[in-house]
């Protein structure tokens, strides 16, 4: 059973994390102090490190959250068996969380081995890699078309339709171009 | 007619910019000194300023050069007209070239819309994807299949390929992914 208390400071927990993604992602990590969490959140700003002991525990909390949504989404989809329209979908919708912001701007840490980003990068690629590859080994793929690699390809396809949108939201539609991808794949398959 | 001087100076110009290319890529761009490039390039410290004025100076002169290389890239694969096999190995080879990891180094002051570096992403990207587009029209394309939405998707493709690679290189096999791309690309056109 979960007591009152445990479950406000759940919510605590769940207000400071969707403030700080969304901070994170708007002002980037470094910009972003405690008082401009507490502010967005509601949540008094000596609560946080309660919660997540220093700023670096918070960034790894959100993603943590993060690698748990893809997650959910790669189980949800799976079950459902919608195949790769439900997939394509799945980035379209990925693209439009603060947090997919945030996982550019902190691309270029993630990229230092000893980081603590950098393990959390990998299983959030992997999940996506592996979700994608599991789906392809349902159809029936020509030789010479292998599901990893393929795999590696389509949800590349995903993070350099999102990047481009970001740097010109103005002359790329994310979603027409996830649409092309979407009619490439199956045409060829 | 050029002169002696004028050949020198042209000499040390390019190596001061492929040793600052290599650096930026290596160490990332704030981490670089001038004492690095001259280290690296051979030419005396002092002659860099000269050249370029500010660090910021030899920054966007590398990545003028990277535009002209793609632009130069982009216009000899047009002259063959080899189609979309050339298209993925020009995506090939830039993947391997120390810029490309330079342009992931700097992807988060490139989202700044004030910033010098913005500009120059712009044109990259657009040149990479104008000439996928150009190279689309040629071919029959479904009427499902607009050759610019396609074009996003493809150009896409290779950036998020070379990211998933420099982030697990042990697991993403770049070449297998590019090849899986072309042959999709091939199967459904």
């Amino acid at each position: 059973m979960t007591t009152r208390r445990e479950q406000t400071s759940q919510e605590s927990r769940e207000l400071i994390l969707t403030a700080a993604a969304e901070l994170f992602a708007e002002k980037g990590y470094r910009q972003t102090t405690f008082a401009d969490v507490a502010e967005r959140s509601g949540i008094s700003r000596g609560s946080i490190p309660w919660h997540f002991g220093s700023k670096e525990g918070l960034l790894l909390a959100v993603l943590e959250r993060s690698v748990q949504l893809v997650r959910l989404g790669v189980t949800e989809a799976e079950s459902v068996e919608a195949g790769f329209e439900r997939l394509v979908e799945g980035l379209g919708t990925l693209l439009t969380l603060p947090t997919t912001r945030l996982f550019v701007t902190l691309l270029v840490e993630a990229l230092e081995p000893g980081s603590p980003i950098h393990g959390r990068y990998l299983e959030i690629h992997d999940a996506l890699r592996e979700h994608c590859r599991r789906w392809l080994e349902r159809v029936p793929l020509p030789p010479e078309l292998p599901a990893d690699a393929l795999a590696v390809a389509i949800v590349g396809a995903g993070i350099g339709i999102h990047q481009q949108w970001l740097l010109a939201p103005d002359r790329v539609d994310p979603h027409r171009a996830l649409a092309a991808l979407r009619t490439l794949v199956s045409a060829a398959l």
